[in-house]
């Protein structure tokens, strides 16, 4: 019988300490402020946006959202961004992905002001992140509210063998060097990797970001392993599910996020505790 | 019997490359230059500028010499930084490792201009190359001629299973970056790791930068592996040499590189060669 990380429980959490934070920036007259860009129709984008604004309003923080259709030119979302980099109102900038292919992601990346980069892609803070620098900066929101978790529920990362499968921009490399920085032994594991399970069963901590529904079962988990799921997948039936088979796997984890309620509420209420970072550190220089 | 990686002589081949490139640039009146910035007496230090400075010259390129006592002010090093990221005969910065304690490395660091970064710290660079973004930047100089080496000695990179002994910002961590490039499946080690020799078994490729004499040994190696020895150590008899003990591992193996004649020379040559790319980048934009 796995403990299971309450991921919805502890995002209620967070967000009650950034409503809070947000409540005394407001008092001082500073309103924190998000800008998503989104282009294009696609479905998912669409949900992840809203869901975003909902909160930010709940939270008291202003909320905008800058729509393009699918065919906007490069010049006029890198226009869109210069301007959100000088419009005081604004801390935290968000470039919903995915993007049309004839956009350059890289460049409407490296474009964002790397202090309102609230989803943490922007090389400089990546670079400062992997070299472990001090000082502020921000880091991408899933990662962010994964370690908070596995803080939060105890999980001893010092020399822990984590094994991470899957290597975006903004879960598995951003995880990797959290992780390297927390002293853990990580291994980054993607659709190359040979003998994956084999891997997999070695790891003291699982962290699974694949996007494929079921990817790990219990053969793949080693007795007592943490299991994190960044996975949101859709079986056949129509029914939610993560890139674990929890019902498989939970017999044998120690610690395991279900899906949905684990990384998914941790992810939304860390976007909300970095703006408000992003705020505070903006305005104390 | 393993095959030998001759350090050595790829590094005569990439000279010869980078002194032709060298010449053709001089040609076109643009004389590459290259500035070290050397604080205190560390003999190593200065063994190793001087090598660079002696080699420089003989590629044809500018070098010159900063020197700074030990207790110099971190203003009058910063000061000397931003005056070369101005000199336009200037095209790579070093700022020669270790620096003294009072000196803030990370401000030194961010203070040099990326496309003048030939040892490739400043987290632009880095963040960079850990996203894989596509364009021209420096990259730190050991881990380049690794790669350099690895591909030249026709080890397949995809899939593999690398081992990285030591967690530095000039040779583990833009390792690690590099090889996920390369799409091996890396784990980056460090002292906090538990049961080393274990992992270590298990690499296809396995690189030791720990500056620990003879840290690995035979029954650290798996049979078949490629071992590349970032080491350069002394021990008690004087006797220069590695973080492998080449003469028990050299069975086993089945490409390595010896100390010293492998990975010393590459990097050198590696520097030289990304003197000459930043000079040539800068003036193409």
């Amino acid at each position: 019988m796995a403990t299971i990380i309450d991921g919805k429980q502890l995002a209620k959490e967070l967000n009650k300490q950034t409503q809070k934070r947000a409540q005394e920036l407001i008092a001082k007259g500073v309103k924190p402020g998000i800008a998503v860009v989104l282009v294009g129709d696609d479905p998912a984008s669409q949900i992840y946006t809203r869901n975003k604004h909902r909160l930010a309003e709940r939270m008291g923080l202003k909320s905008d959202l800058y729509r393009f259709p699918t065919d906007v030119k490069q010049a006029t979302v890198l226009a869109a961004i210069k301007k959100l980099n000088n419009d005081d109102d604004i801390d935290a900038i968000i470039v919903q992905e995915p993007l049309p292919n004839h956009l350059d992601a890289v460049a409407i990346t490296n474009t964002i002001r790397p202090d309102k980069d609230v989803d943490g892609l922007h090389p400089q803070n990546l670079g400062k992140l992997f070299a472990d620098q001090p000082g502020n900066y921000p880091v991408a929101c899933t990662p962010r509210g994964i370690m908070t978790a596995l803080r939060h529920y105890n999980v001893d990362l010092t020399g822990a063998n984590v094994v991470i499968v899957g290597r975006s921009i903004l879960v598995g490399k951003p995880l990797l060097a959290l992780l390297n920085n927390a002293n853990a032994t990580v291994t980054m594991a993607g659709r190359h990797t040979k003998d994956l399970h084999r891997l997999t069963r070695q790891a003291d901590v699982l962290i699974v970001a694949t996007g494929i529904a079921h990817f790990i079962g219990q053969d793949a988990v080693k007795d007592g392993a943490v299991v994190i799921d960044v996975g949101m997948d859709r079986l056949p039936s129509g029914k939610l599910t993560g890139d674990v088979d929890f019902d498989a796997v939970e017999p044998v984890a120690s610690k395991i996020t279900p899906v949905p309620g684990g990384v998914g509420p941790m992810t939304i209420a860390s976007l909300m505790a970095q703006t408000v970072d992003l705020a505070e550190w903006r305005r104390n220089g």
